[in-house]
């Protein structure tokens, strides 16, 4: 079911400073920063050669990241990211094994442009899963 | 610099429990567990068709990941590791800029038989990075 890793999601506190560190220290290729109010994140992508490294950073007054920051001062890594072929199709046999969706249940749009879906991180080793239909 | 991500890494409280999730659950490769006695790990490669996640869970008395599962019973992403061409450059590289290399500087043998160092997490963001030599 799951294919590529499209990208691994850190909070970060400071998001000049760690697109700073990704572009000069680690010497990533490191795109603009693009705010996401949907999703209430400003997000910098950072590409490389088979996937990519999400920041994140806390945008508006109920950014679903604020609390994680709160928790973990000095960031970290928040979710990963599996591409499917078939968002719906994957939820109804995630769901049919007892794995548990976030919120409604319905995809909503993620940050490239595509349905998108979360599972409880309690159902997978404390990790939290982002699902990209692609 | 980093060149792919080569893995992600999560530590588990129950690896054949998690091993058995991702290959029946979400359909992933899943390969046999390989006991990494030098690393105090037993590793099982989740193969995706663009990089890998490491399932970790502790092997022997003095396991690096025991500390993070009694912090984190349910597991959790434990580190994230990054390609480079030239691990010693890389390594002094980032040790001019003021990032901190863990333990003694020198790199180890990793699971895939390469070099590799770990980066202080508090120097990226609360985030453990891996640099492996390929």
């Amino acid at each position: 079911m799951i294919g590529r890793l499209n990208h691994v999601a850190i909070a970060v506190p400071d998001l000049e400073a760690a697109a700073a560190q990704y572009r000069d220290t680690l010497g990533a290729t490191v795109r603009a920063p693009q705010d996401e109010p949907d999703h209430g994140v400003t997000v910098v992508f950072i590409e490389l050669p088979n996937t990519k490294v999400e920041l994140l950073y806390p945008l508006g007054d109920n950014s679903p990241i604020q609390g994680f920051l709160d928790k973990n001062p000095s960031g970290g890594i928040h979710h990963m990211c599996f591409e499917v072929e078939d968002i719906l199709a994957a939820r109804d046999t995630l769901k049919a094994q007892g794995a548990r969706v976030l919120g409604t249940g319905e995809p909503k749009i993620g940050a490239h442009g595509k349905p998108v879906l979360f599972l409880h991180p309690k159902d997978f080793n404390g990790c939290l899963i982002e699902l990209e239909q692609v």
